[in-house]
């Protein structure tokens, strides 16, 4: 993977995301502190995130690595008209590799093809995410001991929602039985059903949570937002309907896990994160172990 | 004081608090630079703040710990509607300890309750700032030799300011004399009177400067903003009441030394600055210190 | 140079430029990763800027050094209403020297006469910016082999153009040829133009491109600005006769190279990029190792 950018779940073969997630691995395991001195990362978040960019800088940290770049466009030469061609071009000078998260789709591999350091993808637009990706897979190995043969529920906008597409794809390598949970205005793309069928795999589509719960592996809830409806009253019945309350959860398989991508509104209740089942928080820890696997294979540091 | 979160000054005794000014004489004397290696310290400014930010930044980084975290909610999850229990337990899983300031009183000791690692308060509304404490006290002590007997005047807004409500308190275990001047409207709360009397400590309520200058060993002005007041003749009368000059300062003991937490707007005129009992600036420098001191003592490598 | 801030290019003599310029050849030749290890350096940007400020970033990281501070002064004290004078103050008790952009003309050298630190002007409005200066010097030495009898263009807005005004008096010590190419309202102010009579150089002013393309060395393009205009069709003129393309440059010198100070607009046109002449994004690279060797000289530390 050295000097390989990572822009879509796509680029890395099956085999390299389980490279990467028994790195990472190794890493929950045992830190390892001086493995970047002397690199520079930039991280160049050209809209807010709390989550993945202190993910990424902590990871950078831990492993000894030093950060420049911004949290937020408005402090940068992007407001004076710069393209990102520019941008890009000029960071590569000050940074080994970047990390970026833009708003529009594609943003990532273009920047990805004009640079000389790898570009890391940590989200652009409703495309790509491939980092979440990595990082749900690890949770899922971890908690199921396998990634094989797992039965997975999405729940809420699975149109929109980039986090869900790659994981799909991703899992698609792994025999997954897929159960799809959405209002009919937000189900998944028929292109990523598609990609479900050429890979011989069945999925099921569902309107509502009920059935799917009791043989689910894991509960992947995602948050639905309000303006992606047109019909004020299709939200307020969905929004009830797909809110996990520890009351639902108790029918569930013992081992069943929650996942969610977060930030979450209220699609979970706050009484679920009592549960063991609840692996939310626990999903964004291994984020950290992930993005060190990723960092130091990109560098060719391990 | 180990993995002890510290939100309110009297979360830590009398002997601690000696404990932490103790320590901080050793930081002053003789860096030590390596004390932090390895370890992430997140930062959270839910709003904006140069000298509490860049003094813990300054502190840790000299410490040869990490920084990760935020100036500013708008470049976080935050304006995503994220509750800040998420975002606590989020951020606990990137960091070993999280130094955050926060708009709402109590925010700090919430999350302190949520979060699997030590808080610091960093000022939580007109709430609490016990680090600005904790170098106020080590000013006092470093000044006056001594933190015993000292006559100290409190002077400005002395209703809403938080570092004078926590001094106080703190001064409380000392045997201090204290004199309170300002105006009718943004007097000392009563809770805190009583807390004084509760302690069989004196105190004085003044409306004029003038009396308290010849016998106070420490001045400790506070910024007064003049939205405070409903009366805007009342603002401009106090206004250069409590306004010090290189006059009002000629009749004071020798050793006296004028305090103020920063920023002041004109409640010192500049040309006070030159003199030998202007300390505010080397009282920030103080805040370096205080705050290595309590970082390593948290966190267990002191 | 230890200690000394760099506020204006004039500051330091010609030997010391040469001597920057050496050293940062240095650095370029073989990274040198611990010479700031335990040092804190302060970037305080109150004015955006992305490739200014991650230069500086990374060259300090790059050379173990930390950095703290703010890219923008909406997550600052100033907004309390802090004067520069308290902010420079404060932040010189939490580092070593301070690196500062400010909108204001003459801020940099008002804050380095209150400072107990060193500090570096990264900008101060439309004055001086004199690290670009030194690694403008640096960049046509390493192209042209030397800094003598060199034949310059500076194309653009040489009105307010603060990088063109340095760069001009800097060269002015090694016997250059000026060329200056710009709208008649835009031209090189008479002080300049004074300064360069005074060393005994002569200069020629164009409105059109055309006659130095084919005598110049270094084209130096500047980014021209709409609202410098009154007149909005002397601005559509002018915006195409000062575009650089790839026809224009065939005619021109085999070592010919193209500077820009970034960020452009449309200036020169994103073809012209894959040519050998364009040499701007280089240019921001030589950025890191001037300041690496600016940074050590100051701090004393070379």
């Amino acid at each position: 993977m050295k000097n390989k950018s990572l822009l879509s779940i796509n680029d890395y073969s099956k085999e390299e995301h389980i490279q990467i997630l028994d790195h990472a691995e190794k890493f929950e395991k045992k830190p390892i502190q001086n493995l970047l001195n002397g690199y520079v990362i930039a991280t160049l978040f050209f809209e807010p995130s709390t989550r993945t960019r202190l993910s990424f800088e902590s990871a950078i940290s831990r492993l000894g690595g030093r950060v420049i770049g911004f949290a937020d466009s408005s402090s940068s030469s992007v407001s004076k008209g710069e393209t990102l061609k520019d941008t890009i071009l000029t960071v590569s000078n000050y940074a080994d590799l970047i990390v970026m998260r833009h708003p529009k789709e594609g943003s990532a591999r273009y920047a990805s093809e004009v640079s000389p350091v790898p570009i890391i993808n940590a989200g652009d637009g409703a495309n790509q995410h491939p980092t979440q990706c990595l990082l749900d897979m690890y949770s899922i190995r971890k908690t199921q001991g396998t990634l094989n043969d797992i039965k997975i529920a999405f729940v809420g906008d699975l149109k929109y929602g980039r986090t869900v597409h790659s994981l799909v794809i991703a899992l698609c390598n792994f025999n997954t039985e897929f159960h799809f949970v959405s209002p009919p205005s937000l189900k998944l793309p028929n292109s990523i059903k598609r990609h479900i069928k050429k890979n011989n795999l069945s999925f099921q589509e569902y309107y509502e949570l009920d059935n799917i719960l009791p043989i689910a592996d894991i509960i992947y809830m995602t948050r639905i937002q309000q303006e992606r409806f047109s019909d004020p009253i299709e939200y307020e019945r969905v929004k009830n309907v797909y809110k996990l309350t520890p009351d639902l959860i108790e029918n569930t398989k013992e081992n069943m896990k929650i996942m969610h991508p977060l930030p979450r509104v209220n699609e979970i209740v706050e009484s679920v994160d009592e549960s063991s089942k609840a692996y939310y928080f626990t999903q964004a820890l291994n984020g950290v172990y992930v993005r060190q696997a990723l960092l130091t294979s990109i560098l060719g540091k391990i």
